[in-house]
């Protein structure tokens, strides 16, 4: 198949697209015509059916997946393919994971390790908070496990949150054997819970962009506000009995100050020592995934690869074998 | 009376001082000695009661009122009054007032302005929420009066929650009267609620200092889930049933934001034109106190008052008459 | 008609325009032809006049409303009408408001209201130095009406200067009558003149540019120089006698830390109360007003509208009714 | 002669000082006494008058030289002297230099040189306006060599401004001759007018002192309000005629431009080489200063001197021969 | 014994302290007197020997233990002790380790630990290199034990560099397992290599102080040109033969960009995914020492800290158990 | 000729030009093309050979000097050339100047004014050092005097780092003059050797691109080992015995230090006279050279130039005479 970031001007196209969004729309002369984004897991590129009821135009709509035949032209200054056929396609005939950016990871195998995390915080209160997110929660599980942890950043694929979650709280894990004055169990449980709000913040895919909730909140205090319902109850429903005041003010804090800078959205700094390892972990995972996908984007370049706003540098791959 | 701020060294003090803290204590020869904090509402000073139990010394506690005779000698580069007498006073005989900073404002008065406030509010979600909060929770109601705005930055003193929210409101009342496309519902609500979290950032006086809570989340994060509360309940609570979830994630960005630059702790920046005008008001009323404060206590000073950090700034009076 | 904002590679065009510029050249095989740039007030487009003598085209020079008929092409990126007819239109044809931004508010009441504040201050010297400068110098005043209060930031059309000034001085005056510690004279002496420097500082319409002086010196330094001018007269003209020194000081100071801060080029940082409300003033008022601007332009959109420079944020219009 | 500099608690003292200050004031008992400031070249030193009218105490007022008689002690963690005896001077007991800070170079050669600098300037109106000021002006030149070029940083002595002016002058002089591109004339008049805002700035010697006019508005907006008054004239009286108005621009550019960015003052960034030459010769004299009189008191220190603010660095004397 | 930090005034003292600094000088009146800093694990403290000739007082030099007996003063602010015996102390009566401060791990199974990790880099030039250093350099093997990782900011005790490169090694090691496009034997390498230059920035204890080497270039340079020494031989020795000229920028720029901004004093910042985990594993470990440090020197203390510059927040020590 | 940067869309070509680069490739229909990088001194181009193998198109590679016949369109928004014809030119058919971009001066005579500056160090040691790199090392001096002085800024073109050497040298001698407390020696050695490291930053034209060195280590780290060579040797060669300790770091620090702030990549501050007054040499000659390129290329025009990042603001030629 075709990847649309290899579509150039000039190239006739007939492949099997998902169908991102479709818009009913009119031309000048009053003329009907139907506005499409395609999407794969490469990219998405704009299409025009100027001809939506003839007879090579299947009925379809968003979500489906189409068989597209048609010319790519530049239209001011962007590609757009003319869409002569469109042949809504059947299940078989196409590979999901084709369409969707997915994890490199097994996301049970994932999710597993982090459930063995969760079994490993002895603390009570603690460990009853993340069961009743990490196992009872069936809507949450669901979101969390589908959802990236990014737009654009870095792990903008489906399983991104679960494999960032995880490698963040490994880092934790980590860390905790080495500095004796860590606390593990509020540190995992911190590590787990940094970027719950995530799952607020962004839609679903095929979406996965930034929510209401998600511009005018953020995932921090979203985050905080989830725990809250979780310790608390909302809306009627039951939380935690007991939860220990300093202990639910630590658990808040490490996700505020997960940012570790004001300019980052963190509205504390650090103010204990999980916070602030929490926060060189999430760092760390983020800054290493930042370098693989680029280096794996980036394919056999061996040169410098410029200057790249996300990493703040000039950045090259290794040459030392 | 002799005030605190006013006492040097060598002056013998004979005059009525709360006792904000007693502890007592053993010389290094083993002799028990208590160690005293008076204060008035011009500040506080150290004091030793080196024969605590000899008849001069009467028996009292923090928060009593107590006549204090003695002498100051300086120590270590700080005053501390070496207490020969102290004699528990009785009420009638000191001012409340003189010992714990208040508005100069009438906190019923300003109330009462409030309230108004409260009623202009149409919105049924927003005007629900705020006699909830501002008419009925008699909890919040009571230490939101008697709670300051800050530590010591503005309006730090009993009533000054009050008098700022209040401040705040009117000038986003002018605003809403002349900027048509801003919503003064929901600019009125976010204006009197802003602050809301203070009552749980800082402890009741006369300590008067920032809470567990609001070191580690900030009375912006506090805030925002003080209205999730009102809006959902918590602990089992009811809340507010049908309240639009656009006007929840619009009046929680306004508290969200309203310090309007991450590095004042905000982690979003104002969104919607409600978020603007009421960090701008909330700026504004700020620094009119900070000024007003400042030549408050410069008295009859003339000249330049040197670089003063909360306004960044070397300031004056102004002298134009 | 067809504003210009609205039109598209493709479009005919047969609609009257302003001539904003027009530039005689020769193409590389020698042909004479005109470059034109036409302006209505939604923008500018460039047009080519292939056969200047041709009987079609009238003789018409800058500043001119010409019909023109032609066809847009988009060369080099750019849109660009290619014109076959250029008819100089007589009076009439066209509303001038079409053809420059304007304010949306009546210059004759904002100016009417601007001089009730004059009027309304009481100290003979400041109300001496506005009289002199917006009763008396016809000059100025004219130039002060016609002038937008930016090239492109906000209030960039005719009367954009009197709109600003007039709606800062309001805030001033409500401030003025909430702070006590404010001097009204002063602060609206001060509002009135904080931006008369852009006078100079920006051409008139149709240009609406930055001219060399203010380039070279801005409107913050150039307002000083017009305040001494009427302070002390210039090239021989008489001044105001016996202005108060101090108080020459205090009122430019006011116009020279307006800005508020060192890197918006004020020279100074607000060092009386009066020079700091001035600063808010004026911000809220220009945050208001981009607000306003942007979302009108937006239309009926009705999500997120991106990052705004200007707003230093992603906004978004208010939903709540 | 004990320098004020080399003081200590314990010190008998018995040499003549300069009254900078002399405030007749009450203890709190009621008995009178002076409190005054004792001045030298190295510094200055409270010293208290408990028997004001004792015979020991002659008669004396601020700027005169009096013998002090007293011992040194510490108050308050400040030195302070107790008069005993106080005899005021006379002429030719004492060397003035001693008491006031004055710069190295000979007064009358630097001018000199100054001059030279202005004849060399060929462009009439030029020329004409720095005959204007450093010629004809009697009342400018005097305090213009009178004055320091800072309060603290650099330059801070009688002559100060114009051995800065001078060492200025003279790099701007080698560039010219270096970089064609640069209008001699008019970088030289920039050098030697950049800083003439300081007479207003500081008051004279003793105070040397921020004026009103100095804090208000800075030597760079009084330094180009001194330009428009020799151009245009002031209060009735006459300029310079026709002095071209790009020329005008440029000049007060080149003053209002000449800190180099917005955070040290400058409303403007440099637009013209002139003004960027200008820039780096003010701050390449200014360090170069910073480091001498650094180096100069530190005397026959040889290890790190430590961070200094003003040069932004932990620093040190070089040791190469 | 008695540490330095716990003497206050008045206190008498009688115990073996290290002569840190010895200097003989002279009084105002001509007597002669010793000048000490005395020196234990805890700090330093000033002490004077009034009667350096008295038969109390033997004969000893700087770096000797001595019993000192006296009573402390506090003399402009700071304690003093007026010795009145010192007695030379002999070996046996005292602990070293309780005049200098020491990494709390054993050295010896430190450098074990250092060395396995050196064994496991397999890339032969990088394994030479190591050997060369951490095996067959005694002089630099015996400085890098016995030097801290710093004056003051965290790990300033004997051993504090070796444990700082161990502890970083360990998370870079951590993390070559888990991000698989990271290069083990260069972040390794790296890892161990990162802060060798400190054996040069720092002098040894007891000074432990910035040598000139250390102010004039820092540790970064100073680490790249031990690096160029290794590889290329210096003052006629043999160097790596055939070593890879990629793989020598590589390992430089590890070290060069290791503070990972350039106003920590990193030229570059990383280019190459170990530099970037190198920074974060080197940050991580010196945030989690500050933090471990600060709690054990705070002791018992449970409330809040203050504001702590070196982590830039508020902090407290976690309460959940 | 016609150069490369005015050649438009729709441009006949038929001149000599340089290739950069020539890489031989196919087309999706598997027909095999040229695709050349054309130089001149004014800029490169692509062009595309469609029938390599065709009569017209004569033998040529990179670095060949070739005239080209063809058609200039525009692909994907940017020009290239289809060439029809391509021949060979010989020598003498081309001015080499033509084609790469070179300093106005003569490098001889610079050259020679180096050697003057070389033979006025008396200091034996530093003498020495600069005869070993500028009169005994030639194939630094190729390097050297063919080198530009940065890829893009400033002085981009052979013999740019020879000019701008000289000219902060000539700086450096001025205020060596001017500034006694400068010692000259160290100062004009620093002005000589302080872009050294550029000859290894940067690799020689026509690519003056950024080397690996460059990239990972930057010119001023390789500056200071370029210098430990001279004085150590390495590889086996002698050094310069007896180089003093403190010079040498002296010079380092200079070089290290040079760019003056930590976020231009100087890793230390100036700590000494020189390195601040190098500094502003190097800095003041940087700027004064980009206005004079930025003025050159502008040509006539003589409005402003718009806002120019590398002087951070908004310039404009000079205008008076």
């Amino acid at each position: 198949m075709k990847y649309i970031k290899d579509i150039k001007e000039g190239d006739k196209v007939s492949d099997i697209y998902m169908i991102k969004q479709k818009i009913s729309a009119t031309t000048k002369n009053g003329k009907p015509y139907d506005n499409l984004s395609l999407m794969d897991k490469t990219g998405e590129i704009n299409a025009k059916v100027w001809e939506p009821n003839s007879p090579g135009i299947d009925d379809f709509d968003a979500k489906d997946y189409v068989e597209i035949f048609g010319e790519t032209v530049s239209f001011n200054g962007a590609l757009q393919i003319n869409v002569r056929r469109a042949r809504k396609a059947s299940e078989g005939e196409y590979l999901p994971a084709d369409y969707l950016p997915v994890s490199p990871y097994d996301p049970d195998r994932m999710y597993e390790e982090l459930l063995a995390f969760v079994d490993s915080v002895k603390n009570p209160y603690l460990n009853r908070l993340l069961c009743a997110l990490f196992k009872d929660d069936k809507d949450f599980i669901g979101k969390f496990r589908f959802s990236s942890a990014a737009k654009t950043m870095h792990h903008s694929f489906i399983g991104g949150l679960l494999q960032h979650t995880l490698a963040v709280t490994r880092i934790c894990d980590f860390l905790a054997s080495r500095y004796e004055r860590l606390n593990r169990d509020l540190l995992i449980t911190s590590a787990l819970c940094h970027d719950i709000g995530k799952v607020r913040e962004l839609s679903a895919y095929p979406d996965n962009d930034y929510t209401d909730e998600g511009n005018f909140l953020g995932h921090i205090v979203v985050g905080v506000d989830m725990i809250s319902d979780l310790i608390h109850g909302r809306d009627g429903r039951t939380g935690i009995p007991d939860f220990p005041v300093v202990l639910e003010n630590e658990l808040k804090h490490c996700i505020v100050a997960h940012h570790g800078e004001f300019e980052y959205g963190s509205p504390k700094k650090p103010a204990i020592m999980e916070a602030c390892a929490l926060n060189f972990a999430d760092n760390t995972d983020a800054k290493m995934q930042i370098f693989t996908e680029l280096l794996d984007n980036e394919g056999d370049k061996t040169g410098w690869l410029g200057f790249k706003k996300m990493l703040d540098s000039n950045v090259t791959a290794t040459r030392v074998e």
